[in-house]
């Protein structure tokens, strides 16, 4: 996982535009939010289900990157004062603490046009009609019936006592979408899988996705500001409904344990080709930070 | 031009979500921003370079939809608090206002996410090699190096005077970009054209779009706001560097002209098939709002 991580890095890094070409205060302000900090699990995600259809790392990569910098957008976005409104992220100043609010907003909205460019125009699959797949994947997965539209009910629901399906409804839209499309573009850069297979895949990632989310809410409740790098409690003050508010803290870890033991299982089939999408489950769910 | 106004009204209509689907304020936002207005300029451009290629009107209506969804996301994003601070557009309050700024941001977000969306899963172009195309140059034009860095550039110019040179290349970004990638999005919709025939559009798309900003700059300053839909002497006001302050009015409205004859020029050599660019060229510059 190290591997992976110091090799997207170096992909991200490349694939910035560098912080000296006009204008340079905006591409700063990308690289500051992209660079140096995050765990990296949907690139993670996505070269694990790369061994699945034995993808080049060379298209895993832009692949990754991609869904990397939709994540990276959708974060300093939601940091802004009229979203979450936070200071702290991956340990430093949010983006428009660090700039200013009207450079995160463009950071934010160059990020992801950034992110359809490097897939759409670098070598990410076998043919192009499945790279049009891979774009139109990310696409829905970004949009307001995928991770726009999760953030949207998230704002909807400060406040109010949601019910379990609710959340759920909530988080498969907010995180699960783009953590799928992290996983459905990891198996698509290699050779072409079959639905039955790619079903199993995106089963995989649908438990991995809900399994996040609820591990979130436990440690903003359990482990500190300085551990998690950004604002702990912060679910409670902000009185929004979480898998802790709804369930309780020890119905929640036993529940992100079944959905671990549930996405291991859909990939039973693949064999060894599964082990590191096996690992990545075992890391999100057991994760301290 | 009233012809393809309608169908594009039309097509948005259709392309973006229903109001009734989850999340609703959301989409209500997005519908609410893209619908019923504007002049559909980009639309216009795109569907007359499509005479180009003799490109279909159903791969058009589908190229324009998605530069058209870019554009208003632009918009949204743009008259935001922390942006220009606009409670006015297409005369009718600002997203923002008529809803809140995060559901605007949002709104805004996903608006770019269906543009790419839109681009990648419709058959807008003879192959999917050129589809790819298609969307690479979609999402130049509107990332940092497009659009999003021409408001980067705008936002830090505020209170400057910037030479002739720079308030080019701040509107080349700024407007430019996403004019010439609705024009080449139209040429490519059709038969193939070769880098001299794809050259000439786009030394049109370049004149057509600095014409449209030194007439925005005019308009501005001369055109009321009833007229204009939105708030009128903005610049001034906000110490913005326009053409007008650079060069005052009647030079701004030589420069305009001079740039409508260029355009014109440089679609000489197609003959009939470049009337409607020609067309659109003088709406451009001739319009009065």
């Amino acid at each position: 996982m190290g591997q992976v991580q110091t090799r997207m890095e170096d992909a991200l890094k490349r694939l910035l535009p560098a912080p000296d070409i006009a204008p340079g205060r905006l591409h700063q302000s990308m690289r500051y939010a992209v660079l140096g900090g995050g765990k990296r699990v949907r690139p993670l995600l996505c070269f694990a289900a790369g061994e699945i259809s034995s993808a080049p790392a060379e298209r895993l990569e832009f692949a990754a990157a991609a869904v990397e910098m939709i994540h990276a957008y959708s974060l300093i976005h939601d940091d802004l004062p009229c979203m979450d409104d936070d200071v702290l992220r991956r340990g430093k100043p949010t983006c428009h603490i660090e700039y200013d609010e009207a450079t995160a907003l463009l950071a934010g909205d160059s990020l992801q046009a950034l992110a359809f460019q490097v897939l759409a125009e670098n070598a990410v699959a076998p043919d192009a009609s499945t790279q049009l797949r891979m774009l139109c994947t990310l696409a829905q997965a970004a949009g307001s019936r995928g991770m726009a539209g999760g953030q949207a009910i998230d704002l909807f629901s400060v406040g109010k006592a949601l019910a379990l399906e609710e959340l759920e409804f909530m988080h498969i839209h907010k995180t699960g979408a783009l953590i799928r499309a992290a996983v459905l573009l990891g198996a698509l850069c290699g050779k072409a899988l079959d639905a039955a297979q790619l079903g199993r895949v995106v089963h995989f990632a649908h438990c991995v996705g809900l399994a996040f989310q609820v591990v979130d809410d436990v440690l903003d409740c359990e482990a500190s500001t300085a551990t998690l790098g950004k604002t702990a409690g912060k679910d409670l003050a902000s009185n929004k409904p979480t898998y802790v508010s709804a369930l309780g803290v020890q119905r929640s870890k036993e529940w992100a344990e079944s959905l671990r033991v549930e996405a291991r299982d859909a990939v039973t089939g693949f064999g060894g080709e599964a082990d590191r999408l096996r690992q990545v489950a075992d890391f999100i769910v057991l994760r301290k930070f």
